[in-house]
């Protein structure tokens, strides 16, 4: 099974859009965990274990573990999603962008040292530097359309000389080109969920969209899924991480993340 | 001294504009050094000491560290190159580009960890993306601008409502917002003269630009320097990395990336 196949398989079985972001801040464990040498593992891990009923998907972000020197605790996370819940697939948000040799190295940390599915990556380089992540074929590259950021209308937002603006270019460049075999998908976030919709109706149906920007960053659920499902009512992953991987602080850390996985899921459901 | 100082300083003191790429490909290493478990950091460790006497910069270019697990000896690295090279700046090349947060978390990989003096980082996701790195005052932060590749084109190349191509667009949003504190330096590949003496021209005299591209990505010296130096002969950071560290694979390594360096710290002296 390819990515897009897993991802689809997950929205249909899981009966989920919801993407869980794995952004570990250990300034915002709960007590029981601070201190302790294995801690991010060991809080990701809970997270994990609480929230993939609801999940279809899970967003390591890899900043949060190369800042703590805690790549080996990646590899551990990335190791317990695949063994215990093989129908899950892995998003390593990593948003990389080299070329040649450099890239494909990358390519080599994402998917064979963490062995994630998907891997997002950045457009600004252009085709040859996204290819080394296309030649796995299992795999999904993620590609940064529009980002939930202010700051990402600095460029994305520009007007080109064809009227278009930068982020709808890539959305098409991906769609016609990058996409050849079937394993691309965008990033596009739900604070603009205008821009969310024209990108859905310039890629058509099949490619999945990374939206991040629910819950923590402002973007409303309901506009965020009419504008950016495909025709079958699914294509996308809807991310949130610090409103469910922060839903407490105490004691119930685990439980208040199943139940804040377990509302998203459900409010999303309701709307499409 | 902030990185731009320090810089400026390199260029005078060791007279030389050329920085050494270090691109540790384990599959390329002399046989004395093969299956060792410390290959990557002797190898680099080697280069450095063979190189710094030509050398005004090192750029360690952290994928080829980590798919090889290997941030540990990247560190040990940047700790060789700080103890025995103080006045040597050193330019994590990771490109990374995400926002608030994550980007923070980026800033304290590059900067706390690995203690470099600069790093370089993708625009696409605008001034937000950036921020994080700019509030460590005494760092540089190198944009992506015009990258040497042919994919670069892809994007950077695209003409903008006002005419522009999107790269001169990222290089005046560097040159007259971005840099308020003087800590931004822009990558302009070595394979576009025209393109470089714009930039240049766009930016005026105070940035620092990133040139990869010369020697195994075929760059001309003279039409190089010509384009992109300042009106003090200098302003560039000229990076080779294979030509320099690949230049034998036998037991001469060290004097043969010496050699290297020094007939291209020469190379460019004597047009410039």
């Amino acid at each position: 099974m390819n990515f897009l196949q897993k991802l689809e398989h997950a929205w249909a079985t899981q009966n989920s859009l919801l993407q869980v972001g794995l952004d570990p801040d250990p300034a915002r464990f709960p007590a029981e965990l601070q201190g302790r040498p294995d801690a991010i593992l060991s809080f990701c891990r809970g997270i994990v274990d609480a929230t993939a009923p609801f999940a279809s998907s899970f967003k390591p972000q890899i900043a949060y573990f190369a800042a703590h020197r805690a790549e080996d605790q990646l590899e551990a996370l990335c190791g317990h999603i695949r063994d215990k819940y093989p129908h899950l697939p892995i998003v390593l948000d990593a948003k990389r962008g080299d070329i040649g040799s450099t890239a494909e190295n990358y390519a080599r940390e994402a998917f064979e040292r963490y062995q994630a599915h998907a891997v997002t990556v950045s457009p600004y380089m252009g085709l040859d530097s996204v290819e080394p992540y296309l030649a796995w074929r299992d795999r999904g590259v993620i590609v940064l359309c529009r980002t939930s950021n202010p700051g990402g209308s600095d460029l994305q937002f520009l007007p080109m000389a064809d009227g278009q603006p930068l982020y709808l270019h890539v959305a098409g460049l991906v769609a016609d080109k990058w996409n050849a075999h079937g394993q691309c998908g965008l990033v596009v976030g739900a604070t603009y969920p205008n821009e969310l919709a024209a990108v859905r109706k310039r890629v058509g149906d099949s490619l999945p969209l990374l939206v991040p920007g629910i819950g923590a960053q402002g973007g409303d659920i309901n506009a965020t899924v009419q504008a950016g499902a495909n025709s079958a009512r699914a294509g996308m992953m809807i991310n949130s991480s610090r409103a469910i991987i922060y839903a407490s602080g105490g004691e119930d850390w685990r439980e208040a993340a199943a139940e804040a996985a377990r509302g998203l899921r459900d409010a999303i459901n309701a709307v499409r």
